[in-house]
């Protein structure tokens, strides 16, 4: 029973009454899904073809039984790899000075009076007396030297990490991880260059624990064994990502030397092994929130067995060092004025810097926008709608690699509920009105119908598939999801805003981060009350920052001193401390 | 078939056909012995008892059968334990200052508002604020906490080595470690209070691969797997010595935090699993002489997961860590005129200071005063000759311990061939007189009785036997040992004084270092043209200064950075290099 997967090409034999995502886990293939095979979350929809008598279609790999000669086209996040290294750039005064750097050294043979020790001859040749040599390196020594009198040794600061015969210092890699919630995206650079070689962008395996932190948390809280688990799922991620590289970039893992990784508090406690409960009750307190520094090797990480992994700073339990990463992109200190920094991914955190301070929040915005809680929410993947405007009389929709529509992603959901609004399809309540209502506020008869009634509650089609089962539609229930999203960012703008004492109107640049924020359109999430009303030209649109920030602590020690000294500068408003949040979150909660 | 073995009191079963050395073996006790079983270096004596018909005595234990009952009398180095304590005295200026210190800190529990992170909470209590955590720390700490809301946390530096609950203050240990080809001192200290717990002194293991460093290397060269063979009987015989510092101090591995290696060059590498092949091949050059600082877990030595391991620094590829450490104890280069320090163990080593400048040299002493190049030589266990005196009509021995004799170590040795220049009996070139030429001169006919005269060679009895098999001699051959030891060292001093430009008249002070110079007779050393003719008050028997300094370097970071300027300050003189080395050698061969 053959199956085979596209795009990866890979055959395999199937098991009789296995389904298409069993066997798809078997040839090591990941398809989306957070239902764990319920067949209700929708979100591991493939498209099957193969054979003649079978007609050809989407269905759910985790209720779909296997076949002979079957096809499964799995939509893969892969392909959505360029579309993350376009957000990948460094700062235009961004000079990289890589900490680890290659050296050839040339050795002479010394005569019996003079001579010293092999350690000494290469310290003479480098001009650098107090280097530190690891065991791992001394051993290699003699025997490099049988191959070579050329060595290339490689440095960071004073610990000689590598040495290899001959001239190697052309390879010089390094890796720089945003672990996302929901992605985890992996840079490979060259060090020598300062330049990004490859971007791969996984899904977080550790998904299949939940689409939260919390839940993963849970997790965890229900068996310690879990976190050993999230661990390794994470390791592997990257080391997959790395093993790409290696095969698609012919980069040798021994030629990384060092990896900076940043992530949300859960992620940066799970990378480690260290306890993430503390953090889901209160005080949420995290166990560190320092850098760290360990090695590669400690933690599984492919790569040179002196490579070293720097783990940026946390802010607070739910500020991680995603945000200080992200922060470190966009000079946020520097505005006099008011500065402020909104990361809207799984979670939405704030970050809000004016008159000399800084102070930071983090909202449980929840991962409407990565699609989980929306019933047809996907991610930014192929076949997602990114783009909706409601026009007079029809809706016009556009998806990620223009095909059919599989569902609706963060920035389609933006746009679709600030159309909804803009036109008054949706109440400022947050009601979809009715068909009669609506009729009666004069709207066209083609765009009624999109309204489409069930019983007590409503949904807005956004797309009317050919044969009416793959309709991509919002229901009553998202709108609502998504309007708590938006209530609670907002009431933590509001408190920062009252905690530094800042008006709206001395806001004088607001950075958007995320892959999120990427793609969607100003004036719909204007609109729908997610962002300030406040001039176009404030607005900047910062890309992956969180990623970005990585990459500049690898590239640059001056960098990753700066993330220390940033995230001890800025204040943490812990909101389930303030008495005021519930009254700003209810005020905030109306379109 | 049972076998016991005193002292240890333990019975195994032996096999038919079993020597006692490979029930010991099997046993885990260790014999003496490197001839690999061949009967023919005679160090394995043991004494044997148990069966009424059978006469106790000593035999070979390598050649004899084991029978049922047999009571295995093992002279146990061990036993020297305490000779080797009283070795071990820190100069009476040295101020301990232990780089590895414990605090207790009691933690409070934070509000919601003000939540920071467990690590700040630890780090504001200690009142230190850049404190490094390693990951395995930070994953215990929430556990801890919740045992008890006291933590003691183990420092070095700014490093966070361990984490307890409670108070555990006093449990700082370290563990001093002198290398030795022959024998390995593991010493363990109290790092509170700088003091000494315990010694341990303990056979070299690698010694089955030969008795000095030239033979281990050259099994190395045969077989690269030596290597790491040699590495782990090292690492296992330290180890040995701290589980049985947990035994009987009480003390756990996991509060031993430092290790303190010093060795010879050799040494250093093996432990390290460093090819040492390049010290057995001119130019002798080592692969590193600087102080190499590793983790205890890397090379599995036995502490705490954090622990670090600092080997001291080489001097060159014959002079090592061991010397260096030596030099230590000794502020040799405080004396502004000549200030002499010899370490005769299984090699001579010997450094001058004086006007300024320092060098060091090596010499290929053998192990001729470790007793192995001497037909009945042993190391200063029990049954040892160690002192003899030759008076009108007799000759006085003591042995360690004060029983039968078995042999004769170093500084019975020395004593031995002083007096027999003193006398008479053994002319300038080195022969031992016929009885003939002896009774002419006027010996005492039972002097004469202890010269045995075997074909064209003669020997020299020390012990007569009552049964006549087990007498203890020294041979012509033995004393020609003895000159070419002598004549090495004697060739090197010169050299240094040339090099330095001083004259013996310069001399302050002569710094007899190692556990062997502590029990030789200064008169019988002077006499045999070993040690320098000069006035008594300028000698100084040392002790174990290798250990001494090891210790040093574990209880001082002053030591440890003053150990690694001393190595480099010290020129090396390479004696192979010296055309002049055969003038002063041959010069030097008679008494």
């Amino acid at each position: 029973m053959n199956i085979t997967f596209l795009p990866q090409n890979r055959t395999i034999q199937g098991q009789p009454g296995e389904t298409v995502l069993q066997a798809a886990a078997r040839a090591g293939i990941h398809i989306d899904g957070n239902c764990a095979g319920a067949g209700t979350c929708g979100k591991c929809l493939v498209k099957i073809s193969g054979r003649a008598e079978q007609e050809a279609g989407y269905r759910l790999a985790c209720t779909e039984l296997v076949w002979d000669g079957m096809i499964v086209q799995v939509p893969e996040l892969e392909t959505a790899d360029d579309r993350k290294k376009k957000l990948i750039r460094l700062p235009e005064n961004f000079v990289p000075q890589p900490t680890v750097r290659k050296q050839l050294v040339r050795l002479t043979k010394t005569g019996l009076a003079e001579s010293q020790s092999l350690q000494e001859r290469i310290q003479n040749a480098l001009g650098q007396s107090e280097l530190v040599f690891p065991c791992q390196v001394l051993r290699v020594l003699p025997t490099l030297l049988k191959e070579s009198q050329e060595l290339t040794l490689t440095l960071w600061g004073s610990q000689v990490l590598h040495a290899e015969a001959g001239d190697q210092q052309w390879k010089n890699y390094g890796v720089a991880v945003d672990m996302g919630t929901t992605t985890v995206v992996i840079m490979l650079w060259d060090l020598n260059k300062g330049q990004l070689v490859q971007v791969a962008a996984k899904t977080n395996p550790q998904s299949v624990y939940g689409a939260d932190v919390i839940s993963r948390i849970t997790g965890v809280m229900e068996d310690g064994q879990n976190l050993q688990k999230l661990q390794g799922l994470m390791i592997q991620c990257i080391n997959e990502a790395v093993s790409s590289f290696e095969e698609t970039e012919g980069v040798q893992a021994e030629n990384i030397y060092r990896y900076s990784l940043v992530g949300n508090t859960t992620m940066s406690h799970i990378l480690l092994g260290i306890d993430p409960c503390p953090l889901a009750v209160s005080p949420f307190e995290p166990v560190f929130t320092r850098g760290v520094e360990v090695r590669a090797l400690e933690l599984g990480l492919k790569g040179n067995t002196n490579a070293g992994v720097h783990l940026a700073p946390n802010i607070a339990g739910h500020v991680g060092s995603d945000i200080t990463a992200g922060i470190l992109t966009t000079s946020l200190l520097d505005w006099q004025q008011g500065h402020l920094f909104l990361d809207i991914g799984t979670n939405g955190e704030i970050v809000l810097a004016g008159k000399g301070r800084a102070a930071a929040c983090s909202t449980a915005a929840g991962p409407a926008f990565e699609g989980s809680s929306i019933r047809q929410g996907m991610r930014a993947a192929l076949g997602a709608i990114e783009q909706v405007e409601i026009e007079e009389e029809q809706v016009r929709i556009q998806t990620i690699g223009g095909g059919e529509p599989l569902g609706i992603c963060g920035s389609g959901i933006i746009d679709a509920v600030g159309e909804l609004i803009r036109t008054g399809l949706l109440d400022k309540s947050g009601r979809l009105l009715s068909k009669e209502k609506l009729r009666q506020k004069g709207i066209s008869e083609p765009l009624l119908e999109h309204v489409r009634e069930e019983g007590r509650s409503s949904q807005f089609v956004l797309y009317f598939s050919p044969d009416g089962f793959r309709d991509v539609v919002l229901t009553q229930k998202d709108l609502r999801e998504v309007q708590l999203v938006k209530a609670a960012i907002s009431a933590g703008m509001t408190i920062l805003m009252k905690e530094l004492g800042l008006e709206l109107r001395e806001l004088e640049r607001i950075t958007i981060a995320g892959a999120f924020g990427s793609y969607i359109r100003r004036e719909s999430a204007v609109n729908m009350g997610l962002l300030p009303n406040v001039e176009e030209d404030k607005f900047f649109f910062a890309g992956n920052t969180a990623g970005i920030g990585a990459a500049m602590i690898l590239l640059s020690a001056d960098c990753q001193k700066a993330a220390e000294a940033l995230a001890r500068q800025i204040q943490h408003v812990e909101l389930a401390a303030r008495s005021d949040f519930q009254e700003y979150y209810m005020a905030a909660m109306g379109f």
